[in-house]
Formats: C-alpha cells, sequence, structure tokens
C-alpha cells in the first residue's frame, strides 16, 4: 500500500523535561502504524516502538516533520529554562542552520513553545483549552482559534489538548496518503478519532473564546 | 475533591518485552490525572509520569489493581516466553501468595495472556477486534463478546484494541468515583471518549461476532 511520493521520510520528536507521555505517545502510534502500511517493516502491525533519545539539540540531524508536545516543563516559559528548546524550533523551522522543517506539528502547550519562538507571528493557531489564555499569551500576534481540535496555518499543525494531538497527526497524514491508508491505521487502534478540526467540545466546556493578536505580527 | 474511601491505593502495569506504548500511556494518563484531581500531589495538572520499572515479577509487591497492556510480544503465547508473565497474572488474580488483585484490567491482546492464566474461565471478556480469532483461542472456555469497547465481568475488566484501554479505565473509575472528578479528568486531556461500552464501530468495521465457549469452562 504505496503512500504519496510527497511523503515526509523523517521525523523527530522534541523531547525535554517533565513533558508528556500521553503527547508523545498517540502522534508515534500513528506514524509507527503509517510506516507498516507502508511496508517498510514488512508487517501491517500496530506494535512495539522504541523510545531513545538518538540527539541532543546540537547533533539531532534535519528532519522533516518536527513534533513537539507538551508538559509541565513547558508550560511556564519565563524563565529561560526551555530557551534552547525555543531557539532550536525557530531554527529548525525557518532553516536557519540547515533547510527548513517541512512541517512542525504541536500538540497540546506544545505550541507555547512555538509562539515563543515567533514562528507563530501572524500565524491561527490553537493550543489545549484547560491552560487556554495562559500559553496564548506566549504568541501575542497569533490569531488563537478556541473551538478547534487542530488548526493548519501553511506548514503549522497546532493540535489542542493532548488526546488531539493524535487525531491532528491524522488529519495531517489524510492530507498525502489515501482515506485507505488513514483507515487502516484508524482501525487497526481502535481509536475513536475527531475526523473534523471542530469537533471540539472542550472550547465550550472550559468556556473558552478566539484570542486575537494583540500585537501586529 | 475527594473520591471513594473504596477506591484502590496502588496500581501496577505489567511490563515485557514488545508491549505497546499507548496501551500504557492512556490508561496511565487517567490514573495519573485522577490522583492529581485527589489531591495527592496538589495540584490538578495532566503533567509529568516518571515511567521506571520499579520491581521484577519476583519481586513486586501487592497491588490492588493490575493493568496488562499488549504488544506483539503477547501475541505469540505458545512458544512459552511469556510463561512468567501467564503465571504472574494467575498467582496475583488468584492471591496464591498474597492476597488477591482487587481488580484486573486488560487493554488489547492483554486479555490473551489473561486467558491463557485460566482466569477468563467461564467469563465475558473482549479484546481487540484486528486480531479476534487469534487471541479468542487463548481462551476456549470464555464467551467473547465482539461488540464491545469493553466488558466487565466481576472484578476483571477487558478492553478492546489500543485506545480502547483509556475509555475502559475511564469507565472503571466512574465505578467508584463522581462523574465530576471523571469529567475533569476527560476535559483535562481532551478525550472524546466513549461513555458506553457498546460504543464499538469496530467489531463491524472487522467482521467479528461473538465467539462462544469450546470447552466447559
Amino acid at each position: 500500500m504505496a503512500v504519496n511520493k510527497q511523503f515526509p521520510k523523517s521525523f523527530g520528536l522534541l523531547i525535554y523535561p517533565e513533558f508528556e507521555v500521553l503527547d508523545m505517545a498517540g502522534p508515534i502510534e500513528i506514524l509507527n502504524c503509517l510506516i507498516l502500511e507502508d511496508g517498510a517493516v514488512g508487517k501491517s502491525f500496530a506494535g512495539s516502538q522504541l523510545y531513545l533519545l538518538t540527539h541532543t539539540l546540537k547533533s539531532a540531524p534535519h528532519v522533516d516533520v518536527l513534533l513537539v508536545p507538551k508538559g509541565p516543563g513547558s508550560l511556564n516559559l519565563n524563565n529561560n529554562a526551555m530557551d534552547d528548546y525555543i531557539l532550536f524550533i525557530e531554527d529548525r523551522y525557518r532553516g536557519l542552520s540547515d533547510r527548513p522543517l517541512e512541517y512542525i506539528i504541536s500538540i497540546c502547550n506544545g505550541a507555547g513553545l512555538l509562539a515563543k519562538s515567533g514562528i507563530l507571528n501572524g500565524r491561527n493557531a490553537t493550543t489545549n483549552k484547560d491552560y487556554w489564555e495562559q500559553v496564548a499569551a506566549y504568541g501575542p500576534r497569533t490569531q488563537w482559534v478556541a473551538k478547534a481540535r487542530w488548526v493548519i496555518d501553511g506548514n503549522i499543525w497546532t493540535t489542542s489538548g493532548v488526546s488531539t494531538g493524535a487525531d491532528g497527526v491524522i488529519a495531517w497524514m489524510a492530507t498525502m496518503t489515501s482515506q485507505k491508508v488513514v483507515d487502516n491505521v484508524v482501525n487497526g487502534i481502535e481509536w475513536l478519532c475527531a475526523r473534523d478540526a471542530d469537533n471540539d467540545p472542550f472550547a465550550d466546556i472550559f468556556g473558552r473564546h478566539d484570542i486575537a493578536p494583540v500585537q501586529p505580527a
């Protein structure tokens, strides 16, 4: 089952102290299934994955797609502890020292890291609804869309809270492969996924509204 | 926000080679949120978790609840590689060498391990729909329920494929705490969960039907 030739070949996951495992495990599971669907590993089986840190920020090679999960470690960005990660995001997205990313996908308040790096300036984005205003404050030049399970703006995908990361990655995958491949992945892990970006009951549950840019982009 | 006094105090996760991370990450996220809701960690935040192997099968203390995820490592149970795990499950569930578990919860084809241990004899159970007949064959004395996101039989909870583990743990949690606590957990991670055990489109998608016991319990 071939996927589109344009399909990215390399994925990176930005890991930092106190990231949240489910933010990572959902999207990685999806990608792992897709790779297996593609026949690269031979057998279509949603299965075991090795989770090993392979590179530091300095040694990381180019990746086509960078995934940025959230965690308590990325909630407070004003103490400089995450600055190296934020600079890494800007560097890789803009291709300052290598060719740029093809896509960047944030999960939950991983969007705060993107915002702080400046790459969300003038963009539409979303983040988790529980910590909505706290994270949105890191992107005063961003249009924050509340009722969204994920938001696409060019090659930047931002997803909402935790479990939405898998839905976002499924939707992203659907833009560049066949529905049959996507269905196989979703069915294999029996994921009751949101097929539409605006299938987001949580904006209302938390009473969140759009936040317009407070500074010009 | 207090939870019921009967709420179990200790949880164990049975980890083995080639288990599947999402099987674990969903339920652990749910439990972690609940513990935070309960105030034990002080702040209600679905957050970082340390994943460390703490015990071997021989050194493991009593736990009130044992979670059994799946993985490729638990799909083929006829080569004796998993025998120590299977004996552990029987020992702990039946309380052969300590007091018995209060609950056991399997995720996906983790049900195959439970079946092989004999504790599903004469019980109703479910497992993932993709590998339905292969796993069900490990429990020839079990009534396998196809259209089910999870099945409850006494203190044995079996869930269906991968992502259903979180739904099952949410449902399990709902039986012994308040709906408000459950809602807080679900909303915090923006989980579009199945609230009903029979909300299972995947049995039909894979064309699976109930499998009655082929041997007397």
